[in-house]
């Protein structure tokens, strides 16, 4: 089939190369942004005179019909047209005959699809962001219910010191507070436009690029027409802040599924994010946070595809380049799905107070506390360490904790303890007394919840 | 909708749920492995007085009778029903009632899938190293035709010593022979049934692991069953041979390109596998050597991101492993559409031995010769090097090349210089000297040829 | 040797497992970081009345001499105190007696450690800053004497459109100028304090963590004291713009090496930045420039190990998080050997404008002149693309270029072709004419060399 | 300072570029691998008459007393001299005079480099294959004692079925054991001989690659002079190799410290593998096993670090590929080190048989037997397990396991239910009664180890 630059060549390709080659199987999901950046160019292009009032006005309902047929499913794309803007000008042609040629004037495809992704991604960040307030929504209900909910805290997954559980949860809520504020700030290199750089070199039309930029909403242009075109930098910072939200959401699976393992048994998923198995009829697995955990991988994968990609790419486009929103629309799936999971698992999950209650009475994460409590009256904490620690050793030995022991072991251990002491191993006194800034006492975790509710 | 593992659920998920779950969506691509499995999996059944003659019969035909329909396309798979081994299993039943609830006897989806996947990758490898055969084959076609067409020879991408274009081609015939001698070395680990180890722990029906192997054409089993569920390194072996494969490809693709350009004008590609510019009406592109070598990254971010889903999972399955496919098949589909498009590549591209020619006229790449000359009359290397250093920048200043040079200028840099150096400095006589083992030298390009010829 | 935690243990590691654990080998490069927090951290206690003026001075002025020593190289660091953290605190002891031990208070070594590379990296990237600005300036030196300078545009590496080497050039001031800015925004993560966060948990002293965040630079602190021990991404963020700094640089690197070969033959790199062959006597190799372009893989990698190391990883501190320093430093180490040897690549390579220029004159890259020059008479651009693609076949076949066909053979392919269509040939009326904005015309390149040097 | 290549060059670069570039910081370590080289290299050129006997004589016992003094760590190494290879080439001129200079005759150092690091990973690769060896040891011999161990098999961290404890450890037998016959694979293709290949064409000097190659120990010459010093196929295979055994070690880890959490508290770690906290004096944490797993982090690194940098770099040697030995050399360092602490965690570990005995008697991982007997006595498993899965739920809404219900309970679920069920769903049935092939029966498992100790 003839191909829409095929002036120089004397010979086609076979279909399979054309396929291997084409990229229409899935930039077709550009195909509202492609329709958008051409109006907004036309409308350009006849502002400045460089097409006449009829031309684009005959040129823009042709494109605006096309947009209908997409909004329908009603486009029927072609692997011949190899791209989404090849295939949309081609069926503008059909649509409107020989004027629609014009619309190319004074760009080049390497503009068109720089600025169809720039367009892509800003509002498929802007919904990221909003799903992110709606995960930390959740987690901030979660929390205002578990306050006084006492949970043992780790360290290298061993027991460390009692926690708010509410205090736990909001560590994420955190975390997921700067993947927003990276999203945000990424924002000022989506939201410009490269539309009007033409091949590479800009163009010998007179064409206004401020003012097709401000009809797409963009807040700048690329000041250099060869970097606007070869730019994929706004796609490399998505797909890494992609990935840490992926890392943070995968620490987050991996405490689900620990908390509802029979050994921990702090929460229990709700049915609608659980499986079963096809063999072993007992089993509620929590199949959501194990699959979340595992498309990390996915969207790291997919950041270390683009930064390979590009090495030692000379400018301006390369070929190589189409290999660019695979990866990123892949991306977007998994952390639009993955965000809307989470906030339907953690919304739904079922906190087992009692359990985490039970657990940290059995422990000996109220040792610090013993510690602080001999520095606290003046003896080197270095010290005080090495007492507390040889008592626990003395518990273990004898398949006891701290607050079984008599008084006269404490003294034995140091004269300084005094009786007050079985207060202070109490795993609410450890919890309630922590309310240094950003602490887990209740009442700073009752502080630190007013201020992202006052926010 | 009812799941087939459902007895202990209360509730079902939301269709959006499911979908996120679901993995049908892309290993549909594993039905004709699952169905073949099944009918290796029911026959054993059979032969061990499991199932009765009658039973495994009926089962057989159901299969079959799926497998023909899958072979049409004809099969219609459900969201619901997770993945192509219960889509298949639900439709076994209602194709032939409840008697194809026995077909999951003794085993577990956990072994199923490993051996979907198993034999999958088996034929994949198999038809791999067909194609790099293939691909072989076209660069010894062309290494054939230009045993005598003298290139420059480069490191760092400066001209070094001349040497025969054959010699250069053959570099990576060798390359793609490692590359198929590490795929040969993977079907050890790739042919190894692991089916009949059930959820993680083997079963308790009286099956014969062996036979159903030997059924599938299997050479050996995995010896322990929590291993034979949780292993998944021959994918990542996989993805790193593809990986290796890809990074031989980017480097053949690169100088593809640079050989292309204006500059060296070495070859030109063949119309088929070069594509213009929407813009630019002169250009033709080397689209499919670019396109190739930016495939790369997808592959090693295939590699990656399986690395990464298995980091730090405990034994044995976990939902995260489902995210093992689509990364292989991506992996199976680039690696094979790259090798076929390359073999066309290569066999059509038109090489310019006149412009080759011309180049090693005209560059100081003789310059070790002068070297060797005086390093064979006794100069230790090391002054040799020095010597004549110096003559080519002598050469440099004075906007000549070394045969350029009257025989004084070399007498009065080294007494050992005769008038035999002109001779020397021949590009041909560079390159027909150069007859150590593996050498360019013509004749040892020939025997090399010839030996590949007698594999 | 007893540990300073050793209390509750019976028994001490060998000396071999002790080497594989302990981080003092490589996180002394924090010393001047974890002084400096220990000082503002001493400060605060006394403030705030945990600790007496007395053990305050006493506590500083250990402090201050352990600095001294450091400046000077005269610590003596042990593997058996493992990290950096007990080492200086062993030291201070050794110092000025058990009052040292009192410094631990309040504190533990998660938050200690999170607080020294936050420090660590707010001086670095602010450094990084510095000398990407250093490599601008560089830039633009060589831009403001090529704005008149022709060369050949490029894409797929195939001739394309010519163009300013000024222009080509400030195509990578634009790439640093986001770096810069990803590096700034950056710093809001960077610059804020976990000092105080304890173990996990905050503490149970009446700390005031604004008190030595203030006394430490930050502008905020953590809100959460679990995140604030748990979070490696500001490190993971530097390391993901770490990876565009070395792609964007990778790319630069490319183009200098292509450009140095003999066949490009634009610039001449300075002896100072290459190297040369131990066998071939002319070699004269950009080995800088392919070190660095080389140099991405270990940036890449760094990145990737720091994702992998986190993924999954459960709160709050575990041991794997020692595991993110080697890659940081490293990283640092890079980036900044990169950017300065790049600013001296650049100020110093030779510049030959005479080959450029001469290189445009011979090739087809004035062809989309004649498509603009037909779609301006109001061909539409599709037709007119077409008429030239088909003239450049007609030029190829006969062996000339644009410039040579005779006026009637214009005429023949289109009516609207007038005489004025030498002049638009021109290389230099191609370049001139491109002033939409960002183009590469050479009005716009001074306009945009000024609104840099106005910023 | 002047270099051995300098000749043509005019300039030298500063320390600080010289610093950049040079390798000998690193590539030291290959001094013993460099002089081996050497040594066979001038026997080679003697025999072949390239040398005179006394030249070969001088120049060898000069190479040994260097050999003498790297081993005695006495030799000085320079950056000026950049690498391993150009400082020893000095060292020996400085030792035994300019005849020295001989020795480079017939070889570059591109050949020299890939041979050194052929010899050098050959003689480690060989090492690690032993120290895998010697871990399989340990967890054989903990699998000896533990045959008979009940444990609960994981799947989804859901308890599945009561295993042998012994089973579960000898899935890592295995996965070790794959991993030795990667390594011993790639052996193939790291025991071959680029000496000779000269910088990139091979040489007009007679040399005998074949003689060289036998004197190394290597088994095979590569047949292509280009493949031979552009190759680093074999450093990526061993980055892949690694990085499998990285992630199963990173599997092993999760479970160790999973297994060492209060809540499961499956094993004690011995003290020596353990460590403490600065602040919580009760912490015993699984510091190695966190460790290691993070440590998969750096090698995935290191890998994809050597996958970019070979990605697109065109023939021969480039001096990116210098980036080849940093990754390699800590890889080797990573896994050695990994290995040995293993064999020792492996070793010492204390296995709480009583408490995973305990396990299994309350949970519902005896599940599949009631299904499993249902399905034996015709029922097809698809309804078996809904029967079961129905039973689960009533036994979570009374509280009670399945052993817990009276016949008339289970008969009311299924006729086909006899009083012989309670004998069925004990552990010791349950796993005895899964002697299929590799699975967890004790008979079965002891028939393994019988195998393993006969091997």
């Amino acid at each position: 089939m003839k191909k829409l630059w095929g002036g120089r060549f004397t010979k086609s390709a076979e279909q399979w190369v054309d396929e291997f080659g084409a990229s229409i199987s899935f930039d077709q999901e550009l195909v509202k942004e492609d329709i958008e950046g051409s109006i907004a160019h036309v409308t350009m292009l006849g502002k400045c005179g460089i097409l006449t009032e009829d031309e684009v006005t005959i040129i823009k309902n042709g494109l605006l019909r096309l947009k209908d047929k997409a909004e329908n499913d009603e486009l029927e794309y072609s692997v011949a047209n190899e791209d989404i803007h090849l295939n949309i000008e081609k069926m503008l042609i059909d649509e409107i005959g020989q004027v629609g040629g014009k619309l190319h004037t004074g760009r080049s495809r390497n503009d068109q699809v720089a600025t169809d992704m720039h367009l892509y991604l800003r509002s498929q960040v802007e919904e990221i962001i909003e799903l992110i307030n709606t995960l930390q929504d959740a987690i901030v209900g979660q929390a205002n219910q578990h306050v006084e909910t006492i949970a043992p805290g780790y360290t290298h997954l061993q027991r460390a010191q009692p926690i708010s559980f509410a205090h736990h949860l909001l560590a994420y809520y955190w975390m997921l507070d700067r993947d927003k504020e990276r999203l945000q700030d990424s924002l000022k290199r989506i939201n410009m436009s490269p539309l009007g750089a033409g091949a590479l070199a800009g163009t010998t039309f007179p064409i206004d690029r401020s003012y097709s930029a401000t009809l797409l909403g963009f807040e700048k242009i690329y000041e250099n027409s060869i970097d606007a075109v070869s730019d994929r930098d706004f796609i490399i910072e998505f797909l890494s802040n992609s990935s840490l939200i992926m890392m943070h959401l995968s620490r987050f699976c991996e405490e689900l599924i620990l908390w509802s393992t029979q050994e921990f048994n702090f929460i229990e998923m709700d049915d609608a994010f659980a499986t079963g198995s096809s063999i072993m009829p007992q089993k509620k697995n929590p199949d959501m946070a194990e699959l979340i955990r595992g498309k990390t991988g996915r969207v790291y994968g997919n950041l270390l595809g683009l930064l390979t990609v590009l090495k030692g790419t000379p400018l301006a486009y390369n070929k190589d380049m189409q290999e660019d929103k695979e990866g990123m629309f892949d991306t977007v799936r998994t952390i639009k799905g993955s965000l809307k999971i989470f906030e339907g698992m953690v919304s739904s999950m079922k906190v087992k107070k009692e359990v985490m209650a039970a657990a940290v009475k059995k422990d000996f994460s109220n040792a610090t506390e013993l510690a602080d409590y001999l520095a606290s009256k003046g003896l080197p904490f270095r010290e005080a360490h090495e007492v507390v620690g040889k008592l626990v050793l003395t518990c273990i030995e004898h398949g006891v904790y701290l607050s079984d022991l008599p008084l006269s072991v404490f003294k034995e251990a140091s004269s300084l303890f005094e009786d007050d002491i079985y207060g202070v191993l109490l795993p609410e006194t450890a919890v309630s007394r922590r309310i240094s800034a950003g602490g887990t006492g209740f009442e700073e975790v009752r502080r630190v919840l007013e201020q992202i509710a006052n926010k």
